[in-house]
């Protein structure tokens, strides 16, 4: 997952893009850009690390300009380099440009390879550099029909934002997996992943980026376009139920509503004999709270978060039982022991961290711990941008609620039932991607075997 | 405010004595050091920041020994200079010795001044450093009775640690100001300002060191010392209030549970007629969910904390109105809008973020706005290592509640009252430091003209 | 002015490399690089500053591989930015290729514009990158052949190493302008800028690079390419003059007594009226020692120059008179006061620094100094590879002998003739390039209005 | 060895002390630090390595002030810690002072541990600190008093200035051991350990200061006092031998005139049957053309340095021979090969590199190898601050000429005998310090078992 944000028209478009990246920073805390245009040339400046720690005064003050985008990106096994920090910056022959892009390009690779062949020579391993590529190859004048042209032949989520000198240019896929709005403060055009950066800018929401949307910000106002060829809609449900900050509206909804009436739905379905409903924070909290308010039962902090953990943590060699989570989360003997306790939580991944947090409970004297989940059984690999761990590693995709059950150590265990969840987000059934928990992907995926010639019959001959 | 551990007896001590921090971190994050010993030297590490940010594993392994003391600083305002950071390592007649210290000495001034006359010349601007000038000149042989005889002419709150090759020394003041407990794990012995460090550890809670107490840690077990004249016990109120991390038991007591009893008794004392309960995260929830519980009202979360804030954030010169508070909170307009609010907090200061967050639910569209805190008034400066502002700062020092409500433009303001807070923490009045609140300070400070020339008659001459 | 080295066969190329830059440091203090291959991948370090700074151990057992290439690069005026050192590593289609230059190419610029029109990005400024791009659009399979089409677009100077997995390629362009021998240590092949890199290795010289060579080194041995057609020999005398170490061999011939016969000859032709013989240090010293001798006056170090001088000094805001030249050289006054100095020096570029020094000499008492130049005025920027300023600052380029003289305020002046230049390096005058004495170029440059269509005809299309 | 500088009077005072650190810099290249005063305060900055990397623009602006102290420390085995670096910056009870120190205090370590064992705390364990803690102690009003009072309790060689606000103060030893003089540059006083740092500030030579002498510059001038009893002179003839730049003026003799002195000295005693006379550079250098000039000998050099050596080399696992050595000296073999060589260095210390050198002149050609020493075999280790090693480790404190020659592989050896030395310095045998030939030590070593009772009967009881 990552944040992506755009500013047109602001004497200090790269503070607000800065501030925005801050609000949106629970998208990504690997790496951190900006680029901005003085109109004439484009300034970037990236680094590892938080918002916090990449930025300076002095680093803002020397991206100068009155338009930006901003990027933060998460961390992912493989290619965790600064040279994949984004927004990437290049030259072509129209001049620069910078793009900035949260979501997985399912075909990038393919394509990849033919540009290659044709003489391409690539900078790092990032997926969004194809699009410059292909762009670049394009025969078109204006930047603009050469991104549309090249996004034509690339498959996947996307909500990019990309800046040339006066124009600051904002795509969502036509399927709309990752969310994108527009709003505006003193005049200038802001862009962002979630509305949360609208907030804190002391911005105003104006209207999401539609899918299969283009817009593009210049001197003469916001210009939309529809260049591409109509799709089902496929917003992702999981950043109302995890990703999201609570604050945020995403896809038209507030996330911490949606959150709470999944928390209801599931003690309608999923009731648990308890005395008391304890979430693990921070992403159980919202549907915790729905469900110890549908449930009558008093709504507790059974489990402390420790908010001062930095990335990684040095344990002695005699090892410390269920260390991992103990340093984020500590439980609370006085509310737990001698009760039985209902733990809500977002979701289960490889299901050894829930392991873990009921095994702490239990330490902390919990007589019974009834596991809930706001989601369905994650049984898919997202290869539309969140970085779940492959589909063998999913504790869903190969045993059963019982078996899970049984290797949590709880009690019971409840999910949230499929059409439980789309009752309480609102949706209908193929309104949504819900490929992490049915496995039915809304792109179809190239055949490996085929060759795109069409690609280089238009865009490089 | 600053937090303390030792330990004692273990392999691995400056792991555990790491990870202690970790779990103290929220006493201070300005920075953070380790002194180690091997039974023959000792060796330290410290730096300025968190304590993720100072130790590595590589640190930690030129850290070796089986004994170790640590210490993170809170950030205040006059001296945050690297030399400051504790703990300090000297070197004196009878060998290097580590001390660290919470807590703070209201005639360290007055002896330094005699101490300099005499000859001494000081490193550091702290007043820890005082406590081992006198040691050095105290003519006794054991470092034990040096440090007591020294802390003997020393006057205010310490709960510190000390380290000396083959010795882990522990001492709280007569008066018992700050927290201080012992804890054991796999033999090795643990002490510091909180149980939630025990929790990380897996180590189980002992006892308290008690007021006055002077314990030592060797090879030959846990003794005891009670060197000091006895006083009255004055336990810090404040560190149930807002302090210490709610998982913590402090002075025998759960955290959580006191502020959810202050919670309580505050809606006894003060209930408002609202629709709803919101905390102002984090240090209100507790007190909030008490209130919400106590009243029978909805405790929802209106305002969202933004956890990836840092240190310095960088503004707009055409500022965002409230920048300060809307950077740390988000107002959740689905929450707010349109209802009659409490604003639950645990203290109100200088009163201008109060202000701030009270316009934030405005701006979110709360109908009315009902401030309520969960303590007293806070009337006077702490002399005791609470880092408060100067008394002129505080607003309650110089306004009444009425004024106070019309400066925060909330809608109704009340307060917990001394007698309300004392029920809801079980404790009578002369036993506990309420001195923020009333102003009565349990220990005399030294008349500044008054040479004490006892000191140097034993001690140099 | 740049230093390259290759090494191939050898388990510890990274060591061997980083010594050989050690030892070539002297042609390029500005970044330096270093790649390796295992004979699979290639791996990358390179930064700003000396190879002192750039590389540690650790740094250099991340290199591993048995082949590597190295580069220093010289502080030019625009482009010292940390993408532009060299090596460079870039993966295309036929895999990962690096390649190191020293040189300069004379129609890149315009080559690069057409590449760029068909779509290639380019990541620096350099023109070493044009290579690797002409060879990634080079229809033919094999990368050598591909180096070798790319090389015969472009034309200049160029002593390059390269390397793949499984092979070290160098190359010398057809004139042969830069020096580039062979040598072998251990089994092992190295191919350096000079032959001071093999001495510090303790290789033994083999033999130069032909001009318009193309060498490649396998696990079959050396293999040798002429895919050039013959053009002129043009090798640059300045690198006897003053570029080259003088413990060097270059293009056959030992720097240092190159030097002393440009002094020998210097005296034959511009004797002094002098008592004393004394160097601009270091690079006038061989050529003041053979004028000495050749005078049998006595030779003096009357300027001291201080080795610890870094990049940048900081002085007074009250000036020190001649403080650029004061804090490299400092005269002394026992030699030179009262006495009729002959100053030796290599070359007079802009003639500043030479007045300051002619300063410098009266100030600590000189009678009379005369000026002894051991090359003919500097007429002509280098157009392949040394970093002389534009021709309007060179001052030999606007005034005569006299002149320049009285602008020196030196009692005499003289000047080593073209003939006896040639003569005491044992050339003849169309065997090298004296473009920056004659102003003739070896090479004729491309006219700016001339698409080189020829070229896409055959690469890209 | 060290430099140090001391500045009086100048409004860029830091800035002229950074310079003159510069021209010492071949002094001391471990450590660099600067302390400033305003009049009011003092304020420090130091750090590891040469003047040029811890020095910058922004940090000399850091240190405002008329008066400035500096400091260069050479490299010593045992405590090369960042916290001793000097100038040592303390506060005591007449307020704050700094001090840096050329030298070694003979008897330091026994007055620490009286000072230890009546309650004074070290911060390093440098002897410098000593002089402070006595000051402090030294029940006297003045700090010059103070300063002369603790000098008077130490033993051993010191050349040091130190600054309090409104003075600066220099003082020499009674023995007069290192050098230390006087200058004047616009109005300023400048006090530095050699000439050279006035030659770069412009400054004018004044004097030296004398032994015994202690200096205070005020506004009020430069005032002198003689508070130590009278010595012999001793001032050390390694200065002259090796130590000092050539280009100082040290003891009142041009370097580079003494040395070549003792060069053509070192040829009455000990011609040698060559063809060619060549210097190990640097130091050999300015004897080497003595040599020569008095045989009437060619003077060449056959061995050529590399001056872009950082402090540490890697060195390939598969031993380079005489690796050390060749990476800073590289044999010129068209100088050497098949001739008779006279080899000129200034001492020999271990041998160990004298022998590499050797061998690499061998390998160059040379058909004889005749060393030649321009001062007597040294026996002793310094005890007054130069950093040469034990005895144990001096190969001519356990081995005759003919033993060492057979070590060295040389085919003749000859030192300059004592009585030569002494003549080409034009001084009589007690005017200085021969302690490292003649192990005859000026100062007379305290006895380990004599507690110097008197001290604290006046200091501090």
């Amino acid at each position: 997952m990552c944040g992506v944000v755009g500013i047109f028209g602001h004497p200090e478009a790269s503070t607000l893009a800065y501030l925005s990246l801050y609000a949106l920073q629970h998208r990504g805390q690997e790496s951190a850009g900006i680029v901005t245009t003085d109109g004439d040339t484009l300034i970037r400046h990236a680094g590892m690390g938080l918002v916090a720690d990449v930025f300076s005064r002095d680093v803002l003050s020397a991206l100068p300009g009155n338009a930006a985008i901003g990027h933060v990106r998460y961390s992912t096994a493989g290619d965790s380099h600064r040279s994949n920090a984004q927004p990437f910056l290049l030259r072509h022959h129209r001049g620069p440009i910078a793009i900035a892009h949260n979501g997985n390009l399912v075909n990038a690779a393919l394509i990849r390879e033919e540009l290659e062949a044709g003489g391409s020579i690539f900078q790092t391993t990032s997926d969004t550099e194809v699009v410059l590529h292909l762009a670049a190859r394009t025969p078109v004048a204006d930047i603009v029909d050469a991104l549309a042209e090249s996004l034509r032949h690339l498959r996947g989520a996307y909500s990019l934002v990309a800046v040339v000198p006066g124009r600051l240019i904002a795509a969502r896929d036509p399927l709309g997996f990752r969310p994108l709005s527009v709003g505006r403060v003193d005049g200038a055009w802001v862009i962002a992943s979630e509305s949360c950066a609208f907030d804190l800018l002391g911005a105003e929401y104006v209207r999401d980026v539609e899918r299969g949307e283009v817009v593009v910000a210049d001197v003469g106002g916001l210009h939309s376009f529809k260049p591409f060829e109509d799709d089902r809609p496929a917003p992702c449900l999981f950043e109302h139920v995890y990703f999201a900050r609570p604050d945020s509206r995403v896809f038209g909804e507030s996330v911490q509503a949606v959150r709470k009436r999944l928390g209801a739905q599931l003690w309608e379905e999923q009731p648990a004999d308890a005395e008391v409903v304890t979430p693990v924070p921070d992403s159980g909290m919202y549907a915790a709270m729905g469900y110890a308010h549908a449930a009558g039962l008093p709504f507790e902090m059974g489990l402390v978060r420790n908010h001062y953990i930095g990335r990684t943590f040095i344990e002695p060699s005699q090892q410390i039982r269920n260390f991992g989570v103990r340093i984020k989360l500590n439980p609370v003997r006085e509310i737990l022991a001698g009760r039985r306790v209902a733990l809500i939580d977002d979701s289960i991944v490889r299901g050894t961290t829930s392991r873990k947090i009921v095994q702490l409970c239990r330490d902390a004297g919990a007589k019974e711990v009834h596991v809930r989940v706001s989601s369905p059984p994650t049984r898919g690999s997202c290869r539309y941008g969140i970085d779940t761990p492959v589909a063998e590693e999913l504790v869903a995709a190969r045993h059963g609620v019982e078996e899970i059950r049984s290797f949590l150590g709880a009690d019971s265990l409840g999910y949230l039932s499929m059409e439980g969840m789309l009752r309480a987000a609102q949706k209908e059934g193929d309104d949504v991607c819900s490929a992490c928990w049915s496995n039915e992907q809304p792109v179809k995926l190239p055949r490996a075997d085929t060759r795109q010639l069409g690609l280089f019959d238009k865009t490089v001959r």
